[in-house]
């Protein structure tokens, strides 16, 4: 939030003092990264009496505006005017020069540039809002590596009578360091979201696998996933739980990669013994996922090896019952069956879906938990558009 | 490295300021953890006066020294008794204490606790140095969720006569955020591990799925990788290269998985309907794969799809040549080949070493790199103990 802080002639140490002790604590102190870069951004301006500023976040050729802060301008017009836009790297802006170059810029008049200035300001800006932008202070963001990951723009430091004046340089100031934290918080919230990626992508490219393996199964393996997660969010989970079991579901038959292809793809009857090793898939599976390294590829291993397991302690491979199904087996064994009934399988025709609700219904409480079938009637008519509407299931590209 | 400061009673917050300035400053500007960690203690040390400290860093249920400094003893003998030895987060410690309550604490003399402390002080340090720890302020490194990521112990305040007196409360000093970025510090490089290990493990998970459909395949993928990163390290690759091929090198037939039975495991000549399915595993693996989300991946890519490309441009599925191969196929593709010759295959007896070493001399330059050709030279014993010592090939297991 933009507070109309006045700037008060304070000295500068203390000034400084303050905002890295408290920007300190913060960094530990949890909240999301663009609270953070907006209380650096505040903390910035105090330090140097700057009346405005903006800090831009990069990504790949591109800055976006994380936070801008005005005093003389209403939150909402700042916001109207910058925040959905994003700039290019380039010497198009001073911002993007900024980027390109790693350089910090120090402008006395955004107006009166000296000549040969490799680069230009873009004064669309102050057209839109009528404040007049004078002296900028521009600061690269870099991360350890040196590599930048933003850039802070400080605008129109007031002097002590309340007139626009210069910036000083900037190693003099201290903002460097206020500069370093901005830098370290973008980095380390990349890496968050690096991190999810991968352990998302890991299951991408298994379920990528596992569709080849099993032509004409990719249907099969969006629709377990989408009500999967609608089940899950029905019994009451919360999103975070819901959302390993939509990204574990895909994965619920990993290990038929491991399975002949003369019982996989069997057109008759399988005999006892091939149904034996069938059914070997989930321990199959368990051993392709290996010990999990988090938390999205535990569930996943979950899921895999308790699918099949069925309330009443029938099921395989542990012959588990009731609750020691863990409940990500359970929710995804009753969509798995009923995906498998409607759908078109080299082993069966597809079953009318109000027959297939009925199978499920009959068996509540004995392949079925009572109350995975519950949650599963309350939301049959969205689960039911999975096949009536291919639009709403996910796409597993955006990793 | 430890230095003997001596510690001059200067006014805190200039050292205060000092402090949060060049840690921030260092923060991004690259170097390693450790290195980081030991100036953080230092800064630390001399922002209280403290005569020595210690600065732990938890990994699961236990703390590790990760940087220790004590102006009276000399660094060898602080390393020796300290740096293997590791502790459990329990009452058993001062700092398990801490890690484990997520609370700083202010001991005023370590040998005269008050009754009833819930943790004991291990005095075996003091004991192994003759050293006598007497005040200690011990404060948990908190990361942004709140999570205990480690332990800083401040010891023996000295107080202006150089006599040791007891801290401050700890929320008086600013000492609160150094540990603040302490956490950051370690917060990061955690997440940076993360990364990686998730990264590899995408490749791991893989290559499971690979080895199940190739039953005993998984000593060639070992083969492969091995000798992969023997050629490319003697062809002058950085470590950093080397690691990426031999990372990459398993994943080079996993569009195998995608390929019939019928025509992977036939025990007799394909037929070249069943040739040209059996090249599509390239472009079946680069689909598997998909756009890559990081380095590793992306030279995977580029490994399934070249592998089988020759140097003059005679192979699939592109009919790539010389150099427009890329180097991690050029490698991968002759350690496949050498591979396949002198290993018990479905389709083919092996072939004696010497008789496989001839092979591959006489294809330099046709469907081999020259270049390529003679790294295998220059690496040839080593990478034949791959055949006759198992023990040298890599596991595959430590994601």
């Amino acid at each position: 939030m933009m507070q109309s802080t006045a700037v008060s002639p304070r000295r500068t140490d203390d000034l400084l003092l303050e905002s890295l002790l408290e920007v300190g604590v913060n960094l530990s102190a949890g909240g999301n990264r663009r609270r953070m870069l907006d209380e650096i951004l505040r903390r910035a301006r105090r330090l140097l009496s700057a009346e405005a500023g903006t800090l831009f976040v990069r990504t790949d050729g591109h800055l976006r505006f994380a936070a801008s802060q005005n005093d003389k301008l209403p939150l909402p017009e700042i916001t109207r005017t910058l925040l959905d836009k994003q700039m290019v790297v380039s010497e198009d802006s001073l911002a993007g020069f900024v980027a390109a170059s790693g350089r910090a810029m120090n402008i006395p008049d955004a107006y009166r540039l000296p000549a040969g200035a490799p680069f230009r300001i873009n004064h669309d800006f102050d057209a839109a809002t009528g404040y007049r932008t004078r002296s900028v202070l521009a600061i690269p963001l870099k991360r350890p590596d040196g590599k930048c990951v933003g850039v802070l723009e400080l605008i129109n430091r007031l002097g002590r009578n309340g007139k626009v004046v210069p910036f000083a340089a900037p190693e003099e100031s201290g903002i460097m360091s206020l500069a370093s934290m901005a830098a370290v918080t973008i980095h380390n919230d990349k890496l968050q979201a690096n991190l999810d990626r991968e352990r998302r992508n890991t299951i991408l490219r298994l379920t990528a696998a596992a569709e080849f393996r099993d032509a004409g199964m990719s249907n099969h393996l969006r629709c377990v996933s989408r009500n999967a997660g609608l089940i899950a969010a029905a019994m009451g989970l919360d999103e975070r739980h819901v959302d390993l079991i939509r990204w574990a579901a895909p994965l619920h038959d990993i290990g038929k990669v491991a399975v002949r292809d003369a019982i996989l793809l069997k057109p008759a009857a399988l005999t006892a013994e091939e149904r034996k090793e069938m059914q070997r898939h989930t321990l199959y599976g368990a051993e392709i996922i290996g010990e999990p390294t988090n938390p999205l590829l535990a569930t996943a291993r979950e899921v895999v090896l308790t699918h099949h397991e069925r309330w009443d302690g029938s099921g395989y491979p542990n012959g588990l019952g009731g609750s020691d199904i863990p409940l990500s087996g359970r929710v995804v064994g009753i969509v798995d069956v009923f995906d498998a009934l409607v759908s078109d399988r080299c082993y069966h025709e597809p079953i009318p879906i109000e027959s297939a609700v009925e199978i499920i219904h009959s068996e509540r409480g004995r392949h079925f938990d009572p109350n995975v079938v519950d949650a599963f009637d309350s939301v049959k008519d969205e689960l039911l558009e999975s096949y009536n509407n291919p639009d709403v299931l996910p796409k597993f590209k955006d990793a």
